[in-house]
């Protein structure tokens, strides 16, 4: 009764302390968690109606196919249905073109640092991993390029990339997809995709007509406010839509999900303010970074990545005792703080207990 | 481009016809779905109170820990909380412990006819499956024993069994943990515990004591009338619990169906009365079976396997023409239907329903 040889050492996922623990434990009445990149304005008011009819029907399986969402959604990228998955989060899809696409031998590349769930998916399939270190905060394609091999399966594209919230131009992104091998699937993840307002930034999904190797992943648990039902999806060429459906599980999102995805979708309206209020939300916090003489990479995700010139492990733990959690510990970054952008109140309370913080931890290292 | 070449013929789930289109296409005003195995009963009235304060936060992630229903379920159980774990449905704690346990070369054991998932999770980890046929829709679990290699790495007993519905007794499968290796995990799958009446059926959670290779697969899409929330557990030693762990996902339920569970296992009386109206509906099926001269097997879930004397294909068309859907289709079993237990009066349509298309289809074959 042994696991897999190789998953052995892999990490098991630590849950973070629920805010009610922390408030108990520091004796706070309010807890402010700018942690998860969740979206502070909640979720479209159109939600609450179209799950309505769902909260009675609990003991009916869902649609396993999620044919009215998928149609919708293939509506509004102009795709075919036969062109989108949805998973439980767009982790989900990760996982799951992990377990269809790569093998041991197989290797994958993506960024160093990004979002971690490419690497220990590919970790659990046995595939090499080659992290090419960021340039400024930014994802090196040329460097990425140049590590590609025979052997290369998987190149993941996170745009705008987390953590760092920098993106890759259409420009690039085109230079590098002219260019990498056909038989190389590139995986390009937009989780942040609608909250970018740069006009240099690609939509993946265009480019799916031209290159047949790119598939597209979204989310309904950022703008859209839906993390709590775990939805998202993937897009790309129908074949290979087909092969990760191979190994999907039947039943894999909820019926309540599948029906607020689908009103959240419609409601354009609901999106757009969050943009807006996302881009000032940004705005205010870089004007304080700057009267605080810190510097950021360019924020393109509702989420800032700030150098705090100290310890940021040290800043989190006096943070957190004054009641507010950011996100610290990335390795390559360790005077770096992620601070998810709330709405301008939970802006403000970071800023005053992150000054305080700063005030008592010292001068800069 | 290329998926993991043992994948590539693997089948593509086929999403069933909804209600809806049924009823349209062959223009009924109702339309009984009696083929999925859902609770006719719905869920606990003190769900809905449950999840209220969860319906204001669908912008937060879940907890990944399910730390609050993780401690419900163990106190339930008798078990600490390190031996249990939650997935999208049990369906997808079988996708992970596959993925966590099987590799190239291993065998996996399970019965012919039984609940397809085991399978098709081994199949996409490559690994051997050896399918047992049952003895008089039963596990034949000496058969089974005997298929035991150096190889073995699961053996899969689905208790009671999907699709026939017949259970392995508690002396049956002590007999049978004494003498398989240790080296074997035992998965028993109990999705339909809760159903169950007979006193000869084992509590597999009362085995993990003595018995550190088998881990208990239960849900809550059965009984608790849950389905469309997905979430299922498996509990089993600590250390088998953290390889599974190592494979999940971070946030693989949701924050309604945590919540929603919770509330449903505490409802022990709602079970109970479910229980006893599933009996009744048993008795009355098996009692029109009898009238009918339709042997069937012992049901022990909240469904019956009828053999029908004719092509149960051709009988499930007629009746989904008349507005009933039951399951057929069963490789092994081409003359038996598979039927849920419904509420009384949808046993009675299906009873009514289920004689016309068998007199029109004509003499058994």
């Amino acid at each position: 009764m042994q696991p897999k040889a190789h998953i052995v050492d892999l990490p098991v996922y630590q849950p973070g302390k629920p805010i009610e623990e922390v408030q108990k434990e520091y004796g706070l009445s309010e807890v402010v968690k700018l942690a998860s990149n969740e979206n502070p304005y909640g979720f479209s008011p159109r939600v609450k109606a179209a799950i309505e009819s769902e909260l009675t029907k609990f003991n009916l399986y869902p649609d396993g196919g999620a044919v009215e969402l998928t149609a919708a959604v293939a509506e509004h990228l102009s795709v075919q249905a036969d062109q989108v998955i949805f998973g439980c989060g767009s982790d989900e899809i990760i996982a799951l073109i992990a377990r269809a696409f790569l093998s041991e031998g197989d290797e994958n590349i993506m960024a160093d640092a990004t979002f971690s769930v490419y690497k220990s998916n590919a970790d659990i399939e046995k595939a090499t991993s080659i992290e090419v270190p960021l340039k400024n905060g930014t994802h090196d394609l040329e460097a990425m390029l140049a590590a590609v091999t025979d052997r290369t399966q998987i190149v993941w594209i996170c745009n705008p990339n987390n953590p760092t919230g920098t993106i890759v131009s259409e420009t690039e992104l085109k230079s590098f997809l002219d260019r990498v091998p056909s038989s190389v699937m590139v995986v390009l993840d937009e989780a942040y995709f609608e909250y970018v307002t740069d006009s240099a930034y690609p939509d993946g999904t265009k480019l799916l007509a031209d290159y047949g190797n790119v598939v597209v992943l979204r989310t309904f648990s950022k703008i859209y406010g839906l993390a709590a039902l775990r939805i998202g999806y993937g897009v790309g060429q129908a074949s290979v839509i087909r092969s990760i459906n191979q190994v999907r599980e039947p039943f894999n999102t909820t019926r309540i999900a599948q029906a607020a995805a689908k009103a959240a979708l419609a409601d354009r309206e609901f999106v757009e303010s969050c943009r807006i209020k996302n881009t000032e939300g940004i705005s205010f916090l870089q004007g304080e970074f700057d009267r605080l003489g810190l510097s950021y990479f360019p924020a393109n995700g509702n989420f800032i990545m700030v150098d705090t010139q100290r310890s940021a492990a040290d800043l989190f733990q006096r943070m957190l005792r004054k009641g507010v959690i950011a996100r610290a510990g990335f390795k390559l970054y360790p005077t770096y703080m992620r601070v998810t952008v709330g709405s301008p109140r939970e802006n403000e309370i970071f800023i005053r207990t992150f000054e305080e913080a700063l005030n008592e931890q010292g001068a800069a290292v």
